[in-house]
């Protein structure tokens, strides 16, 4: 299995309040017949944080189930503490996924120096028994991993990747350019996935990739083909609607995106809530303009 | 009961990285002997993150037999998710908790708009079955509480007051002048304890005050006593070893102090780490200049 | 000349696009017998940044015609250049200043680290025939002043005092701690004029006292005759005004309020612009307010 | 004249305090054999903030005189207020300018809205006889100019382009896309300047151009052949240099890389001050392996 291609963070359904795993598996029926390459469980979008244990442990199951062994199946186990990071990381192997995601721990900022982090990374990987791919999502944590630090930890053989979630393509360049070579680096940020490929990330962990599959993995496959102009101008059209389901109106507006194309998005959960009318036109608004200049260039 | 005064959020002691209830109830036999008002359990200070459900319920059980009845014992139950705050506020309520703290969820902080946080808070305030505090710390959480959407918050029956660890003194003073007459307002910050006193605050929840809490007493009676420049003068001493243990050094550095202090401090859960040899010299000496002072000003 | 009590930065008074002197003359009319201390010329608030060199010492000279012997006259000198700010520095004192207050250099952020700006200002104060107060305005600059630098910088016979308009009061309450003794220290911020008073400034340079003067410097006369609780109350009645005309509407909203209040207020310069219908609307609902409840106490 | 390719904004040379006039002649010499396309006059690198007027003269003078017709002059010419701004553009105009860039005003940050910065740049658009750049330094200027209020600048006859220095390159591609075609779209920042061509911008106004015009230029052109590989390898091998010479060391540093390049950098005019030894040996080092590593390329 080769980490690459686009991997949509995979929203959670709940129904009338409760996670639907009969949803979820709908869900799965049409996302493994759109050319990703694999799935990131429990990540941000999936609103891991409101999830209870039970609930967590049911996703990844349910996932397991659900995705075909030849693509990845990538699950978040980050925590603020080291030691919950490394026994929910196993757990997470015991259940068959194929590698985990950590997220940096946040809580405390100000003492989140690097040599804290790197040493926090290293203690997961030695005892991990999947590979493991750093998560550094600076707008949802307030801490950032520098490109010198994480090239450090690529040399650990248990640390496989990253997925960069900050936009900045001059740090995500810094990464790849740094790190061991063969170390995975993905995008965490759909508006900037032609620009992550061309400075040499190997994919995309996309939130719209929820929602619209085919066109993400569309730009990829443009790109891997050499592409460039047909890859940069489906980015282009892409980018408003990725933009309104992460800046703008988060994961409601994403799940939103999702029941317009489909599948089932549902209610995020409390606090968070569903936009008004007005975001859900500029939703339709949006993800039918892109459907049809995507029609229309495929013909 | 009354809501006024300097609690501590008390640290969680740890040995051998296990929870040590016997070094918890030794601190709390010192503790119940130095004016304090009450104390927070499970704030910030106390590692809460670090935690797993039945290590915090321990705490709460330990605390609980530890707190005379006199003091308040507040806890804080603020969860991501508005479900998992009820619940768990409503555990703490039948262990015998006074009241509890309530973080404004953030891991979405583009998505924590004032309404949202508003809505939250008013859900978990009707479902509670003790009073609730705000708790504001932007700092750790990206998100900031408006002194506007405060006032409307403290019309609530339920939601009886606020710990504000912004340090904003400005904001303090509006919270304060905006609440309905009675909301209690405490600062979270001990280096603005006396200016946040003069401008209304009922007290302090004070990370410093788990390692010298006669000295934030003292600062507090000074001031009700109308003794405003010997309050301000202790202020300034105290300062270098408030900012020390916070901002500078952080819980690893709170920890040492309270060791010096002739508490059980301990070692932080991982990630946290204890600083160097440096920083523990520092604080030695801080704590040294700070007691003569003190024992100086009080001959 | 004592340093301290209030004084305006003044407002610079435009008609038709031109500096209007005789404006000017009839503001400091008024503004001369409400109690201020002194003034500021050339500050932020006057737009500055918006005058040419002959508008510069035009303001200069006419403020020195107006302003009596006995108040003081301050006047902004900071510009980029080292050399810049040292030769208007000595042009404003043979044109009759009393001191200045020069502004931390901020355009190249990245690089003014403490040792740069500690050498600017003991260059600044070496060569300067009058005192220099520093002037912090990170909010403008991005650029913030360390309390223990400030200290050092203290200790120099020619630097007399600092305006730190951060608002921040515990920052304001370490530098008048670690700050040589006679250190004349201002708060720039109207709305914490009162907790400034509280932790030892000598008063405020505060942009709301070029349209209520005789409210800022009732507040600092309450403090001073220890009628704390009156001046606390006086400060939030206040504080709405204070706030609408910094941070919400700017120099646009103080001149409103000056219009209002009885003094020539006019337009600002372009790029700035008025705010609109609805701001002035708020602007004389919160004057109104303010002297009503000015003149209730005062009875 | 094509505005697209690579500029320097050039660094203006000082020899005991004084602007050196026959240095930046010296420097123009080597400058226009090496494939720019261009210079920028008077930007931020050119210590424009530290100029007098008649310095600011002084330089348009010699580099118009040193710059041949076929190749872009660039001249910085924006100032806090809207109608300085409008004089010293159509100052630079008659003495030869092709364009002017036009800085964001920024002193009173909270104020510079979106509709007040697109006022502001219509009204000098509207009467400068030269076409105008917008210029995007938010790093430098604590604003930001969204892609959308760009892209209805574009539409105005008389704006033909924008430096954009932010390093986002999401937001470059936003710009690109939404802008009218034919504006022209510069990045500012050297370590993004492969993608931001990817990305679609016609160029970049690169500091670390006054040491490495030849690097930049090379860059650019193996971009245009198409060879992707070879110009993503040299961005790689060039970004720690350009880093160092702007965030780390700023233009002490820049001007550092120029003397070992073999031209005239000396000293930046204080507040501004020379980075210590180790500063110069760091970037020595890494000008030579940047050189090595370019020879082994070109070989």
């Amino acid at each position: 299995m080769k980490l690459s291609g686009v991997l949509p963070p995979i929203c959670t359904p709940f129904q009338n309040g409760a996670l639907a795993s009969d949803k979820l598996r709908e869900n799965f029926d049409r996302w493994n017949k759109n050319g990703l390459s694999g799935f990131l469980v429990l990540g941000s979008n999936g609103e891991a944080v409101y999830l209870n244990e039970k609930e967590r442990l049911t996703m990844v199951e349910v996932s397991r189930e659900s995705i075909p062994l030849s693509k990845i199946m990538m699950v978040g186990t980050g925590m603020e503490s080291t030691q919950e990071t490394i026994e929910f990381t196993n757990q997470v192997a015991r259940m068959g996924g194929d590698c985990a995601l950590v997220v940096t721990p946040c809580y405390f900022k100000g003492s989140m120096k690097p040599q804290v982090l790197y040493d926090h990374f290293v203690s997961v990987a030695e005892s991990s028994k999947i590979g493991i791919l750093l998560y550094n999502v600076p707008q949802f944590t307030g801490v950032n991993l520098d490109p010198a630090w994480v090239a450090k930890l690529s040399e650990h053989p248990n640390i496989i990747g990253i997925k960069d979630s900050s936009g900045n393509i001059g740090q995500l360049g810094e990464i790849i350019y740094l790190s061991k070579k063969g170390f995975a680096v993905f995008t965490g940020s759909a508006p900037v996935l032609f620009p992550a490929l061309c400075v040499g990330a190997v994919g995309g962990v996309l939130a719209v990739a929820n929602a619209i599959p085919e066109i993400c993995v569309q730009i990829y496959n443009l790109f891997r083909e050499g592409k460039m102009d047909e890859a940069r101008a489906l980015q282009n059209r892409m980018t408003p609607l990725a933009k309104a389901v992460t800046t703008q109106h988060g994961i409601a507006g994403l799940k939103i995106a999702m029941d317009i194309a489909g599948y089932f998005g549902g209610d995020p959960r409390p606090p968070l809530k569903k936009p008004g009318k007005d975001a859900e036109e500029e939703l339709k608004r949006l993800s039918l303009e892109l459907q049809n200049a995507h029609l229309a260039g495929s013909s």
